[in-house]
C-alpha cells in the first residue's frame, strides 16, 4: 500500500491540458487517424515537463537528450473533429527510465478515449551514450527521492 | 513446433519496403521523431495489405473498417535524414483480431532501429459494431484458415 | 476609399488565435518547418469560420466542399519552440471565392513571423463541379452582400 | 529568346520523382490534404538538390542554411490514396536566391494536380545573416554562373 507521501507524489507529478482534433487530423474514416493522438501525448508531456522546467529546451541545457524508447497506445473509442478531449499524463516512473502515463477522455462526458504510455532514457550528449540511472537532474526538478 | 505448412504461411505473409526519412521527419536532435515511424509502419502495412488485395479502399469495400486498437514500438537505435532503411511487416494473427508485426533495420547494416506491432479489429460499417471473429473476406484475402 | 459599413465588414470577419509551435514542429534547424505553418492557417480559418457557424462539419451539412486552390506563404522571420504567437485570419473575398488573409506575429513584441493567404471554391457535392460564384449559403452565415 | 546554352542549363537543373499518397496523408473529403502537398515539393526538392551535391546536409556543411521565405501552391485537380503522381522539381533562380518551380501531374494520364515554386535564401549560420547574394558554394555545385 502506498504511503501518504507516495501519494502526495503521485499526485503532483501530473498534469492535464485540453486539446480539440483539427481538421487535417482526421482520417477519410473521419475519425483522429491513430498516429495523431502521439501528438497530443507530447503535447501532454511537453506540458507536465515545463511544469518542473524540464521540458525541451532545459532537458538540452541540463546535457541530457531524452529520446522515447518504448511508446504503447491502446484505443477504447475514436474522437471526431472538434471534439474537446482531456489529455491527462503522469510520472509513474523515475529511477532508471522516465515513464509517464496518458489517459485521455472526452471532456464532456468523459469517457475514455484512449491510453498510453511512454518511457524515456536519459542520454549524456557529450559521450552519447545512455544512462541507466536517471541522472540527478531529474529528480532535483521533480522533487523525488530516487 | 510449427507445422512446414505454419512455416509457409507466416513466411507467405510478409512484405518488406525501403523507406528513407526526409527533412521533415526529422526533429532537433537530428533524429527521426519518435513518432513519424508510426508513418513508416502505415506504409509496410499498407504495402502488405495491398498485395492481398486488402488495402484500405478493398477494405471499405468489403463493409469493413479495421481501427487501430492497440500499437507499440520499441526504439532501439536511432535514424537519421538520408538514411536508408527496410521496414518488414508480417501478419501474425488473423483469426479474432488482425495483428501485423514489424521490424524496421538499416538497409545496409541490417542493425535494427526500431520493432513494433499494430492490433485491428473488424468494424461492421452498417452497424458502427465491432466484431470479434474477423470476417471471412480477411481469410480469403489472406489465403488462411482461422 | 472605404465606406464606414465596408470598415465594419472588414473587422467583423476576422478572428485571432494563439499558436505555440510544439517540438514535432521544429525542425532540425530549431526553428518551425516551414510546411508547419500551414497547419497554424488551417486552426485560424477553422477558428474564424467557426464563428460564423460554417466551419467544416456546417459547410458538408450545407452541401458544399470548399477546397483550397490557391496558398501562398511569405515567412519573414522564423519561430522557434515555445514561442506565443497570434495568428489573424481576415475574410477579404467571398464573392466568386472565399479568400481569408493571415497575419502571424510573436504575441509578445507583436513582430511579424509570416503572412499568407488561402483561396478557396465552392465545389458542389452532387454534382462534384465547382461553382463560379460563392453559394448563398457563405453571404448568410457570413452576413455579407455579394 | 533563351540560347542553346541557357536551354541546356534548365534542362539540366531538373529532376522528377514518383510520390503516391498514403493514408495518412488523405483528408475526410478523400482527397489528400492541402497542406500535405508542400511535403511532397519537399522530397522533389531534396531530391534535385542530392543530384548536384547540394542537399540539406551539405547545405550545412558549407556554413549555410537556406530557409524557404515564399512558397506558393496552385491546386488544379485533387489527387487521392494510392494515385501515382509525378513532381518535377526545376531549379529556375540561383542568383540572389534559389527558386524552384514544381509542376505535379498524374503519372499515367500527365493531368496536372498543381504547379507551386518555393523560394529559399542563404543565411550566413555563423553571423545569422541572410545574404543578398547567392553565396558561391551554390553555383559550384549547379554549374552555373550569377
Amino acid at each position: 500500500m502506498p504511503t501518504d507521501k507516495e501519494i502526495a507524489t503521485r499526485s503532483r507529478l501530473r498534469c492535464e491540458i485540453d486539446v480539440t482534433p483539427a481538421f487535417y487530423d482526421i482520417d477519410v474514416m473521419e475519425i483522429v487517424y491513430h498516429g495523431n493522438y502521439v501528438k497530443y501525448l507530447e503535447l501532454a508531456r511537453s506540458a507536465l515537463l515545463a511544469k518542473f522546467d524540464y521540458d525541451y529546451p532545459r532537458m538540452r541545457e541540463s546535457g541530457y537528450g531524452w529520446p522515447v524508447v518504448d511508446m504503447r497506445l491502446k484505443y477504447v473509442r475514436p474522437a471526431t473533429f472538434g471534439q474537446r478531449l482531456k489529455v491527462e499524463a503522469s510520472i509513474t516512473e523515475w529511477e532508471n527510465r522516465l515513464r509517464i502515463d496518458y489517459v485521455m477522455r472526452d471532456a464532456q462526458s468523459g469517457q475514455k478515449i484512449n491510453t498510453a504510455y511512454t518511457i524515456q532514457v536519459a542520454v549524456d550528449m557529450r559521450t552519447r551514450e545512455m544512462c541507466f540511472v536517471c541522472p540527478p537532474v531529474l529528480w532535483e526538478r521533480l522533487g523525488v527521492e530516487p
